[in-house]
This record gives C-alpha cells, sequence and structure tokens, in this order.
C-alpha cells in the first residue's frame, strides 16, 4: 500500500519534494497557501505577513549549471544568472514536464502537525489545513514533509539600539523592501551586510543622496563573475576544490578576493580571516564604494534624534531611514513545539532533515541548510534521501547515534560560525550532498569513471559539481545526465550567442599566427621588465634602507 | 601692456584658460552663455540645444587625482571617482581659490570671432557677444581662446537606417538621455557602445523589460577598479608604462582584459584587436552580460515596422526605443568657415589646438583632443602652452612645417583609428603633455629627480603621471607639487577610512605571523598541486588525443 505524505508549501522544495515523493512511491499531498507555485521566488508588490518577500531587482547568486534541479537542465538560452521572475518561469516548466501540479492544493494553509495517538508504530500525523474559505479540514498522513521556507519572519532587532523610539524617519527590515523608489535623494543607513544587505544599499545608492552601510564584521565579497567571466560557482564548487585543506582554500580566496579590491583599504576585510562566516556574493559593491556612492560604516551604537551613532564615535545627521537587513528567524508555527530541543532553543535535526527525537521518521523539514553552494540541488539530495527513509528504503541510525553525530557537528560548527542558529544551519556543500548520496546509492563513482570514461570521470573531478552528477546512477538515475555534464559549458555559453565575434580573416593566415607570436614575444619581453623591475627593487630597496619616503607609498598608506 | 584676450565658455577648459592666462600676464576676459560655470559638468534636467548635456547617474571615468589641476589638487576626502555635482563643487573651489569668476561675463554668448582688417600683424580679433537681454557688443581682443567644447551637437545617424521614418517607437540621442524612468518596463535597443552607450544600456536594463546593445565593431572592456581595488588609470598611466612598446602593452592589456572576462565569449571583441581604437570604462557592463539583462546585437541594418534587424539577420521585435549613443559633431558656428581646412573638412590644429593657416598664433581651441588620459590637466597643459604662445613667449614653427606635422600626424593616426574624425582627435597622453611641457620648461627631468631625490624620482617613472609633474620646475612652478605627489596614495586611501579594519590582535603575536606561515605554506601546497595538475594535463592530452570530447568542453565550445 502507497504511503500517503503531506507535502507543506509548492515553493521550490515543495516542487521538488512532490517529485522526489512520486519517485520514490510515496503519494505526495501539497498544502499550498498561495494560489500559486514558487514561493519565496514569486515577487508580489507588497509583503505578505508569514511569507517570504523578495525586492524587485532580486538576481540569483549561484548559475544556472550549477543551481538546477538534477534531472532537468535550465533551457540552454536561459542567462546564467537570473532573474526571480526567470527562475520562476524554471520552476514552472519544472512542475510542467514533472506534472506536479495536481498534486498541489492551493489556498490552503497548514494550521497544525500533531502526532497520531499511535504514532510510534504507525508513524502517522494529523495534519489540520484551513482553506481561504474558511473551511477547516483534517487529514491523516503517513509522513509529512515541511517545505515552508526560513525566510518568512523577519528578524528586527530594533530593541539593541537605545533611542530607536525617538527617531523621525523611517525604520524597516529588508522583508519589506522592494525598490528604491522611496529613498530617492533620501539619506538612507542600510544595517547588515548579508547578500540582501549588499544588494540593497548598492541599489539605494543609486536613488539616494546619501547611502551608508554599517557592518559589525565586515564581509569578504566575491562577484557572480569570476576570471574570464565564468560564473563564480562553476569554478569553486568542484570535487577537487572540496578536499584541499580549509587553511589552503582560505589562504587562495583572501588573495584572489584581495587582489579584485583591498578589503582593507575598502574597510570590508572582517576581523576574522576565516571565509567560513563571512562571504557576500556582490558584483557592484566595491565599485559603488570606490566611486563614493556608499559609505562604509562600522556598527550602529545608538539613535540621537535624527542621527544614527556607530561604534566609531561618529554620528551621521538627518537620516531619512534605516533598513535592517538582519535576517530572518525560522518559525514553524504548525509544528510540535517539542521539536525545539536544542541547546539554545533551535529546531534540532539529523543531517537537518529529521527530528532526532521522533519514534518514527516520518517528518522532514525540507531547505533547513545554509551552504556557499547552490540550494536549490541540496534541497533535491535531501528529499530523495528523505523520501526513502519515509518508504523504508533507508534507515536512520538509532536516536542516541543521531544525537550524538548532532552534538558532534554542532560543537565542530561552533568553532566555525560561532553563532548557535548559524551552526545549526551550516553544511559544506558538496560532503553533505554526498553523504546522502551515498547512503541513497547516487554518489557519482569517481574511480569507476576515470578508468571507464576518463572524459566524464575528469569532469566530475575537476569541473563543477554540477547537480547532474546525482543523476549518473542508482535510483533516480536518469539517462540524460551524462550528456548534461558533457555539455555542461556549452548552455553556459550559449546565452551569449547573440552576436557573434567573427574569427580573425583567413585571408591573413598571418593573422591567425600573430596571438602566438605576439604571445611568445611579449612574454620574453614581460621576463626582460620584470628582471629589469627586480633589479630596479633591490635598488629600491637599498634607497629605502636609506631613510626616504616608501616608494609609491601606496602599502604603507593602505595598511596604515 | 598687457595682452587682452578672450576666452569663450567657462566650462572646465574655460576655468583653466582664464587662470593660465592670467599666469602669464594676459587679460582674460570669458564669456558664458548660461548663467553659471561647469558647462558639461553641470547637469541639467532638460538638455538645451547648441549646450552639452550629461545624464543623472554620470560618474566620471577617471580618478581624482590623475583628473585633478595641476596645482590644485582635490580634497582627500573626495572619492576616487566622482559624479558630476562633486566634480562641479571641484569647479567651484577651483575658481574660488584662484579668484576666477570676477574675469567671466554671464549670460552672454559669442555671436562672431573674425580676424582684424589689420589681422597680418596686429594679429587682433573682433568678437561679436550678445546678452541675453539682447544686447549686442563688439570687442577687440590681442587673442581668443575657443573653450566651448565639442560635445554639443549630437550626432544622429537615422538616415543610415531605413525604415525609420515608419517606427512607431521614440528614437532619441544620448544627448537626450537623463535618466532610465521613461524606458521602465520598455523594449530598448541601444545603438554605439562609446562611454554613453555602456553607461546608459547597463541602467536601462535595470528598468528595463529588455534592453539590447548593439555594436557594429565591439570594444575592449575595463573597469574603473583595477586590481586591489585602485584606480585603473593611475595604475596603467605610468612613464614607465608609456615607454614600452605598442604591441606589448595591446597584448598585456588583452590578458588583463580577457582574463576579467572573455571579450569573445561575450560577443564584445573588437575584429581589430588593437586596444587605440575601442577601450570602454564600464564598470557593469559585463555583468548585466552575465545576468541577461542585457543582449549584445551586432549592427543595426534596418527598421521593420516596430522590430529593428541587425546585421546578422535576427529581428528584435516590438521594440519601444531606440537610444543612439553615436557621439557629438564639434560644431564652432562663431569661428570664420576657413578653419575648416583638413582633407574631410576637419578643423585642422597644430598640436590640437593652433590653426597653422593664420599669420599670427592668437587664436587656441583649448580641448579638442582624445586620449586614454583625463582631459583636465591635458586641457590645462594646452592652456600653459596657448597662453605663453600668445604672449610671445614661446614661437610656433613656420607653416609650413606645422602642416606638414600635422600631414604626418594625420597620416599616422589614420592608420590607427581609421576614422578621419577621430585620427584628428587622438593622442598619446603622456607624450602629448610632455611634448608641450618641454617646450614650456615643465616636463620633470626625470634623471636630475632620481639622482638628487630617488624616493620622487622613482614616484614620476614608476607611480602614476599626476598633473602635479608638471609644477615641480619652470614655468608656473608649484611649492606643493613635490608633497602632493609624495602624499597622492594617502589621498587616493582618505575616502575609504570611514570604517578601519582593526588590526590582528596582539594579544595573539601568532595571528600576526600566522599570515605569512599560511602564504609560505601556501605557496608549497599550490606548488604541489600545480605539479599534480600539470602531470594530470599531461595524461588528459594523451586522453584527448585518442578522440574523447574536449576536457572540460569550454576552450571548445567558447571559441567556437
Amino acid at each position: 500500500m502507497s504511503r500517503r505524505v503531506c507535502v507543506i508549501g509548492a515553493g521550490a522544495s515543495g516542487l521538488t519534494t512532490i517529485k522526489g515523493c512520486l519517485e520514490e512511491g510515496l503519494e505526495p499531498t501539497c498544502f499550498e497557501s498561495s494560489d500559486d507555485i514558487g514561493g519565496l521566488w514569486r515577487f508580489k508588490e507588497t509583503p505578505e505577513p508569514g511569507r517570504a518577500s523578495i525586492y524587485r531587482s532580486l538576481v540569483v547568486n549561484t548559475s544556472k549549471e550549477m543551481m538546477c534541479f538534477s534531472d532537468f537542465p535550465m533551457p540552454p538560452e536561459y542567462p546564467n544568472y537570473m532573474t526571480h521572475s526567470q527562475l520562476l518561469q524554471y520552476f514552472r516548466l519544472y512542475a510542467q514536464h514533472f506534472d506536479l501540479l495536481r498534486h498541489i492544493i492551493f489556498r490552503t494553509s497548514v494550521q497544525s502537525v500533531r502526532q497520531q495517538p499511535d504514532f510510534s508504530h504507525s508513524g502517522q500525523w494529523e495534519v489540520v489545513t484551513k482553506h481561504r474559505d474558511g473551511r477547516e479540514d483534517t487529514h491523516i498522513f503517513d509522513g509529512v514533509l515541511v517545505c515552508s521556507g526560513h525566510f518568512t519572519h523577519p528578524f528586527l532587532p530594533l530593541a539593541q539600539f537605545p533611542g530607536h523610539e525617538s527617531f523621525p524617519g523611517r525604520c524597516l527590515h529588508s522583508w519589506e523592501y522592494k525598490d528604491a523608489e522611496a529613498f530617492r535623494g533620501k539619506r538612507v543607513v542600510v544595517i547588515g551586510i548579508g547578500n540582501s544587505g549588499g544588494d540593497i544599499a548598492v541599489e539605494i545608492s543609486r536613488a539616494a543622496e546619501k547611502t551608508f552601510l554599517s557592518t559589525r564584521e565586515g564581509s569578504w565579497v566575491a562577484a557572480r563573475m569570476s576570471s574570464n567571466g565564468l560564473p563564480l560557482d562553476m569554478k569553486v564548487l568542484t570535487r577537487f576544490v572540496a578536499v584541499l585543506p580549509r587553511w589552503l582554500l582560505n589562504w587562495l580566496a583572501h588573495r584572489t578576493l584581495n587582489k579584485r579590491f583591498d578589503h582593507r583599504l575598502y574597510g570590508l576585510q572582517p576581523s576574522d580571516r576565516s571565509m567560513d562566516q563571512r562571504l557576500l556574493i556582490n558584483d557592484d559593491l566595491p565599485g559603488r564604494i570606490l566611486q563614493g556612492g556608499i559609505v562604509m560604516k562600522p556598527n550602529l551604537t545608538e539613535f540621537k534624534g535624527s542621527g544614527l551613532q556607530f561604534q566609531d564615535g561618529t554620528i551621521e545627521e538627518d537620516i531619512d531611514a534605516v533598513i535592517f537587513c538582519t535576517g530572518y528567524r525560522s518559525n514553524f508555527p504548525f509544528l510540535p513545539q517539542s521539536l525545539w530541543s536544542g541547546p539554545e532553543g533551535e529546531l534540532t535535526l539529523y543531517r537537518r532533515v529529521f527530528p532526532p527525537s521522533l519514534e518514527c521518521p516520518t517528518l522532514a523539514v525540507i531547505g533547513m541548510f545554509q551552504s556557499k553552494g547552490p540550494i536549490f540541488p541540496g534541497m533535491e539530495m535531501q528529499v530523495r534521501w528523505a523520501a526513502r527513509v519515509m518508504a523504508g528504503l533507508n534507515q536512520l541510525p538509532p536516536p542516541e547515534k543521531m544525537l550524538s553525530i548532532i552534538e558532534m557537528e554542532r560543537k565542530r560548527n561552533m568553532k566555525r560560525y560561532q553563532c548557535p542558529i548559524q551552526a545549526a544551519l551550516k553544511v559544506d556543500w558538496i560532503p553533505y550532498l554526498d553523504s546522502m548520496a551515498k547512503e541513497i546509492g547516487v554518489r557519482p563513482n569517481l574511480a569507476w569513471l576515470l578508468l571507464t570514461e576518463p572524459g566524464l570521470g575528469l569532469r566530475v573531478l575537476f569541473g563543477p559539481c554540477t547537480p547532474y552528477q546525482y543523476r549518473l546512477r542508482g535510483p533516480g538515475q536518469w539517462d540524460g545526465a551524462r550528456q548534461a555534464i558533457l555539455t555542461q559549458w556549452e548552455r553556459v555559453a550559449q546565452p551569449f550567442k547573440t552576436r557573434l565575434v567573427p574569427e580573425p580573416d583567413p585571408d591573413r593566415p598571418w593573422a591567425l599566427l600573430s596571438p602566438w607570436l605576439i604571445t611568445l614575444g611579449g612574454a620574453a619581453v614581460l621576463l626582460v621588465v620584470v628582471l629589469s623591475q627586480c633589479q630596479l627593487n633591490c635598488s629600491l630597496h637599498d634607497t629605502l634602507q636609506q631613510g626616504f619616503p616608501t616608494f609609491l607609498g601606496m602599502k604603507a598608506t593602505c595598511k596604515k
């Protein structure tokens, strides 16, 4: 007899959850409180309480080849980084292709999820739903998958800042922010330098009279566009990079990021040099700082009338608006309170999916993790694994084992991230996906691939860890996976092919040769130049020793 | 007896011209048709015929240390790249500091400039002006300096495109463009990829439904922000770089620019690989292309109803607006027609300043040049030289010598730039300034500097060629020049100092040491990694020889 499961929410995670459940023979019913799919990614002109809300200009910060679902590559002509509306379009294609809509009941919110009296052996849940027309229904399900997201309840730490009550301007959370129109010609302070904080400060700075960006800790800032103009995530999220030691990765990352701009000079370098905690994806922030459009400020300490005082004692006067980009608190009001059993009252989940305290593994939370990788393939993998656990095809360890693993991970993460909320959410992307993939039996067999099809194997090892890798074999194997990997860079190149650059004129064969000649000649001359520079620097060094001012003054000045 | 000279226009060039004339003992009277200084750089909400017009978001593309006047550094707290309003503020400070305003007669336009009957020995000009109240006046001047700019008359090549008459949308020139508001939600085609075209396409793409950027030739694109976040021009405009051979510079530039993004992949690489012709300064363009906000298109061929057809045969339908960023035609209606004596009817000027055909060198045109360097120090140098020529302190060569030099330069430039208009305007920045500086006697004496004050000498040779270098000695010497050069990087760093990044904790001395240890360790491991990669690549190469698909597919795909 097929097991009936309840999926809560039809956003990105809800859709792939429906599909993942169907794939394992479960029978999903999805309740969606709004009247459309897409969740977070469906832009709404005004924020709606209890729902995620995004700004108009939002562009995803992971690239299309990395973030797609593993058996459904994005259309080749899609740009590499998409707006929310393009992403929503992709979800529609996905839902249509796998015929997911018929499992969704719209305009119906979940009121409560409670264990049945016989839960300890049935594992069943009583789910109470409420239709928008007021009708309440009670359902019994064999499993529940929570896909309602954790960007629904803004965290606004106003109380931390004395004087905020008498601030005459506007205080709002990034959740309320839609576009810069209301801030035209204003003096605005943006608090917090997460991805929203960076995006919003940049956008506002193009309209406002003055934009200040206040951050306690600073942040490393990377651009979506990596070297040669290729998507950053496709260059760094590889299996080869994933096995390098963390200190080496940090070192390489610092070098690369400081090469783009000196984080210390720009007032952005975090006091903690680790890349773990603070990495912001933003293309425009350094440029806006260089142009004076954004002025960096340290942590806000208090409001003083219409002014704001910062940690260094400086006060910025006549501020019209303060936008708190201070994140969200996860909130699942319909779940039993007993699940919030962590030391700081946080939701404790084995592998960020299963509450370890339940007698039966029939409740899973999808998407409750943070990583440097794209979130959708991660959620998809969670579902593939959770669906198999619910279908009885995979087993969880005994509760005490799960608890000890959770505690071990919590301790390890606390060292890296300090904050308990972050520690409960953070995962290392490839190892995390691999851990579930291994249990399902879909982790790519690298040795075998390298042996039997080195072209593919090398791509899997050194190329971007695109989600197709998890469809090469095992349950849910997809025949298109191999081809999808072989052609992934073609889909990256496709959207650019709107203006083809002519090849050098074949009537002038030397034109084809000349880049090589120039390269060789250039390299030779460069060598000479470098050598002579070295000599100059050496004599310069002598000069400096004799007490002359620093050569070009730069290093000394910036590091002051 | 002091010579009275007429300065036409009180924009950036007019202001420095007044000052340069005063410096050489001339007596300037400046006529400005509007009621304020600043010219081009004074933003106006609506364009005014016969005047330059800029868009609201314009940010200069040269940095403050490179573009300031040579004896008046920008205030240290100014951002490195300024908006037009900040630049205007600088001009106000400049005018105030050197007390220039009292030489300006506002609301008075110049109607005609004609040689006096006795011009051949007096060198005098009859200048007819018209006050805004209708009053006409006739003045006699010993010299005329034309500072009215060459961005006043937009060039709109509509006639080149069949079908434009029946296009139902809006066609406009960038001269009319103020901001993206009118294009919100529209489908827009931007024609031309000069600095305006790039800026406007980027800005519109953030508001429009779809933005196409059409270019015949493509362009190399550099960002204002160079490596380590430092201003690009301060890194590349150095005396050391200026003496490197052009092919080497091109080679280095291509490498660097393609490292940022592959110009071929992005549909931007010009068919001519030379950097001379096509260099666009734009921070955001590649990112907007990567995000699909801007779609590159080849040259426009014709209008087809509301659609536009491009050279590759593709048609983009339902276009709402076409913005021609096709530049300007220089126009000085008040000057005698006889000065337009070039082979293509262009204004012929010796050193881009003096018409060679006049018997007396008492008419100079300021600012009629284009280069990769900042324009203001170039104009200032033109004035310093021209004022001395007019004051009789420097001489021009005989007319036939000037004509032959002009012809030689024209021929040389035609090879590099093809277009006769460009050929007449282009100069190499440092050599051009040096040529005039040498005649004046203000070119820095490098050998002497290196010998007597190597710290300064090395900065002059390897550091950015900031304009202060031309105030170290000779006429117009400025006592602050030396100090200005020594502190130029401090003024670059100053505007960033709004959030100071704490130094590593001194309680943990290893924290100070660890970057070095990590660097050394990292370098060692990197070496190992690179070596093993080399080996992998070698075996990979064998693989490829055996007919397996290209490794990672990228190179092959992009170069298709």
